[in-house]
């Protein structure tokens, strides 16, 4: 299933996609059932495996009455609201993106282990939002599609083999970055936090949806230019794995978002570089996952 | 006032605690009152100063009915739970700590702008719990006593002058930290967010009673054995020169908590090098915030 949320008289409704992209409300159809059944996203991915099972039981039963349009006659939101934890991103998890940093910046370390930062709730923004623009916080903006892994189960010390059960859905993210302050500082949430930057969704698609996160097909655009083609294929440390190794010694929980790093072809690693500027247009697509756009605008003095 | 929360009952009550050393019962008295003020320490710290105002005539009309015995019989819980978001961390932040830590591993990348990281939520333990400790995760678990902050007034760019007006309150924090972990990926979360690792408390102190949060002298003791011991006055980036710098195009929200970086004396830059040890019993305190004592206790297989 494709899940999204979408505004609805001021709230954020969740969302089922159908194949033909009619949208089914289910938060009008549990308020209509007066049950005690989740009304947002986030109470959807607190339920797991089980929630996905039921919403697809909801959807079923559903009648014409609770089709509330085409989705892209709606207004979608990022799909799960605030989140409840910083995103945890993985860092240099793509050789060509390595290499290309190296191009770009000199060496870097790149530890044999996984490495993580993360990027602040209030950095996340709706797939079609607008982001800010001010040459006074950064005008080094600068793009990154990725794979994001949505946990719905919770987990410690979790096995590789048994990692993939613990994923919700799969969605969008990009994890656009002010490398100006992002290197400037050593440690990178700083630079990676610009309030509402980071475009998320517009889908949450289900885990049983994706029978290998390894075979994804990411593309970004800025204005229309093709900026990154790769696919999930060439991570260095897969999705099971990163699973795995961020869940030692830290309890993974629903809600909890990976991202999982970026393939080449960013800004800062082309020649001459490039940033995002006010009035580009950021489309970042995965195979299967849907597609986002975001306008950069100018904001501030 | 000194604001606490403990164990009632199976349920966290917040405190405040009296020059005695009594504590009222505040979630009790809201309670009884029956009305629709906070009866969880986030709450509170949501309301910002008008919360702090009202507890203070809650207090002064209570009864000695409310009151639940002396702080030293309760069991002190984390002062606000399960954090909203992330520790903002500050790193390289005292001199000689960025001095000693260089003899330790080398030249560091001091920027000229602060550098922050983050902790996960699940890191922070209580003052007075039990730190796990498990050589499979890390045999080189040591030490950072710390000024903590805890924002009760939202607020992006802010300025400096106005800066301290945002805070709710100080108390301290070790940002306890796995050393083979943290170094051994060049960012610093994985390292810095070993589950139940990180104590916080005992007490939240109002800013009102903190007049100068540049005059705190810092202390952590390791098995009675001072380690580290210096003043806030040694900061690199004050507390209002680190909020104003952080709501620079990110709005801080009452809740979030900022650990304003370790003096020198850790375990890392000690010749020789010294961690925590099962058995090992971690005192760090903080004038006029109280004292936090954790025993390190072997876990895993």
């Amino acid at each position: 299933m494709r899940l999204c949320s979408f505004l609805s008289e001021g709230h954020a409704h969740v969302g089922v996609v159908a194949d033909d992209d009619s949208v089914v409300d289910v938060t009008r159809i549990v308020a209509d059932r007066g049950d005690d059944l989740p009304r947002t996203m986030a109470g959807w991915v607190d339920l797991g495996s089980a929630g996905i099972d039921q919403l697809r039981r909801l959807c079923a039963e559903s009648s014409s009455d609770h089709i509330v349009g085409d989705v892209d006659q709606l207004t979608l939101l990022a799909p799960m609201g605030r989140l409840p934890r910083n995103v945890i991103c993985v860092g240099v998890n793509y050789r060509e993106h390595i290499e290309e940093s190296e191009r770009a910046v000199g060496e870097i370390d790149v530890p044999d282990a996984p490495v993580y930062f993360t990027k602040d709730v209030r950095s996340v923004c709706g797939p079609f939002d607008d982001i800010g623009w001010d040459s006074s916080v950064s005008v080094q903006l600068d793009w990154e599609v990725e794979l994001a892994v949505v946990i719905g189960r919770a987990g410690r010390d979790i096995r590789p083999a048994d990692a993939l059960g613990h994923v919700f859905g799969y969605a969008v993210f990009n994890d656009v970055s002010a490398r100006d302050v992002q290197l400037s500082r050593n440690q990178w949430w700083k630079g990676k936090s610009i309030e509402g930057s980071s475009p998320f969704g517009p889908f949450i698609v289900t885990a049983d949806e994706i029978p290998d996160p390894q075979d994804l097909e990411l593309t970004c655009r800025v204005d229309g230019v093709e900026m990154q083609r790769s696919t999930t294929k060439l991570m260095i440390n897969d999705v099971a794995s990163l699973i795995a190794d961020l869940s030692r010694a830290l309890t993974l929980e629903p809600g909890d978002v990976i991202s999982t790093g970026t393939p080449a072809g960013v800004g800062l690693a082309r020649t001459p570089q490039q940033w995002l500027e006010p009035g580009s247009v950021l489309e970042s697509e995965i195979t299967g996952l849907g597609r986002q756009c975001n306008r950069v605008v100018r904001t501030g003095v």
